[in-house]
């Protein structure tokens, strides 16, 4: 299978899962010491992995938690952020500047920030009231923090249940939905790979990944044009633009928003032959009950969409590294 | 001028500010009663003037103020809206479905629920709990509802004389800037009216107004493909695309935000040929205060596009009222 280390994907994911004990060392002290509200803050593809923690922990909480753009702390600010606030980040290389800034500002007033920075000779390491260093699996990091808050907050009573079906089978489960899905994404990277633009529509906590995916990804790595749309949005101006050839990807959850997508689904026929519906529900997750797989829809299709990525590189002979502007130019 | 009745622009203005003592009757007994938070919801057009409201608030303001999709709140729920919640909603026909079933969530939950709805007669004026019918201008009404709220907070100690210079004068300034605006707009219609797509790039009040502008406006009465971006986002994976010929504009506000959208006027010249800059600053508004002219980018520049849509739909041949799936098909 192209570009697929079975082995690696694998291990990745345990060694993230073995974090957990670390991760509530740090959370049910935070817990413990009373704290006003979570802000998880993020610029790019991590401001979206900030949009899914907080769609994550909706489904559940009463707890007051939000996201925030970090170019945007540092402008407007949030006076949401206190003294008592718990900010949770996740950066790879530890140097995007906007973080790196907002960590201090963050610093200024007190909050506590707690790091998933996976350089962890990065200055941005220093920055952090807690920190964890660990490659890839931001969403995972960020659930598992989630899931610890609603914890002990006495809201995810099936927790303990949950991370035991999670820490024997999840990796696994994942490495066979990349399997699973293979045949699909070359199909699919040979039909899509010259699109003139490509419309990606997602809900839930499939949402913030949705306009990653499409951004950072589709844009950034693959240079082809993109717009995603929130699946409840699509109906409120933008389906105007579908035709019979527009190229649409719907992707549906099995989150308390599959509905919203579904509707999509149910719709699209009448207007568009030249869509492609991409359901979490259409993978297998063995050893994981029912009740649990709505959380796990972003990697399924984060795995669905690793697939279609390593195909479409090869096809477009375009390898998903380079960038023409990303850091290359001053801005 | 092309549709332009400059009596009838300034009449609906005027009679827009003139609800003030109207909000603020509702807004002083909710504040005197207390309450625990501001929840703007919306869909569509309505979802990005909530966003406005959000926006414009996190400038000034420590209340927990959040906006929230009409969809989303039927299908996950939000925890954080409960029985001291104030939720505030705008319709102009009153039937949108997700925002009537959206309030009946609410007043099973109990909170309190100010609606602008333009159609007093539609079931919806019957299920809010303070209700005001007034057309148009959604943004004036909400940011006087913010307003409001943060002056009795304490937050705005300027509010009297910001809204003398508004009563006075802004109705005028803003018939002002689409006269001056009308040779942009014709020109901008005639350069980008067969665009195959265009990009729209924003940030701070003016984000939601341009998420808006792009899908309800070009996409949804123009027929018209496009994508936005806010501005800070814009260097995180999407400028990958563009090129020399690639439409690109970008909304200048004169809020906090300001620096995020110069710092894309600054770099755009280097990669692309064929992008427009829309300063909300270049503007007169005679008779405001130059330290209240952040709060109104939105106002400004929606004048501009008011010119731009004009002279595309006569170009076009285009009416901006028809529908081809919108309320055409069921969905």
């Amino acid at each position: 299978m192209l570009k697929f280390d079975e082995q690696k994907v694998k291990e990745n994911m345990e060694g993230a899962l073995k974090l957990r004990p670390q991760i509530n060392e740090v959370v049910d002290q935070i817990h413990e010491r009373g704290f006003s509200n979570i802000c998880w803050l993020g610029i790019g593809g991590t401001y979206a992995s900030a949009m899914q923690a907080v769609v994550h922990m909706k489904e559940k909480t009463a707890l007051e938690t939000f996201y925030e753009n970090a170019a945007v702390f540092l402008t407007t600010g949030n006076k949401r952020v206190t003294k008592d606030t718990l900010v949770v980040i996740s950066s790879v290389t530890g140097s995007t500047e906007e973080v790196v800034d907002a960590v201090k500002k963050c610093n200024e007033i007190g909050a506590t920030v707690f790091g998933f920075i996976d350089k962890a000779e990065a200055e941005l390491a220093t920055l952090v009231d807690h920190l964890i260093s660990y490659p890839l699996n931001e969403q995972l990091k960020f659930f598992m923090v989630a899931d610890r808050f609603m914890y002990l907050a006495g809201e995810f009573d099936e927790y303990d249940e949950f991370y035991n079906e999670m820490d024997q089978h999840f990796a696994q489960g994942i490495v066979e939905v990349e399997k699973a899905a293979d045949k699909f994404g070359q199909e699919f990277a040979l039909k899509h790979h010259q699109d003139e633009i490509h419309y990606f529509v997602g809900a839930g906590n499939q949402w913030g990944a949705t306009y990653s995916y499409a951004m950072c990804y589709w844009e950034e790595q693959h240079w082809i044009k993109t717009k995603s749309i929130e699946s409840h949005e699509f109906f409120h101006g933008m389906f105007e633009i579908v035709e019979r050839d527009t190229p649409v990807t719907i992707y549906v959850t099995e989150d308390s928003q599959r509905a919203l997508s579904e509707r999509v689904v149910n719709f699209i026929p009448q207007i568009c032959g030249n869509y492609t519906v991409i359901d979490a529900k259409d993978y297998d997750m063995p050893g994981i009950s029912t009740k649990f797989r709505g959380a796990l829809s972003p990697f399924i299709i984060h795995a669905v969409n690793n697939r279609i990525d390593v195909h479409i590189e090869k096809i477009n002979c375009h390898p998903m590294e380079i960038r023409r502007y990303y850091r290359q130019l001053d801005y």
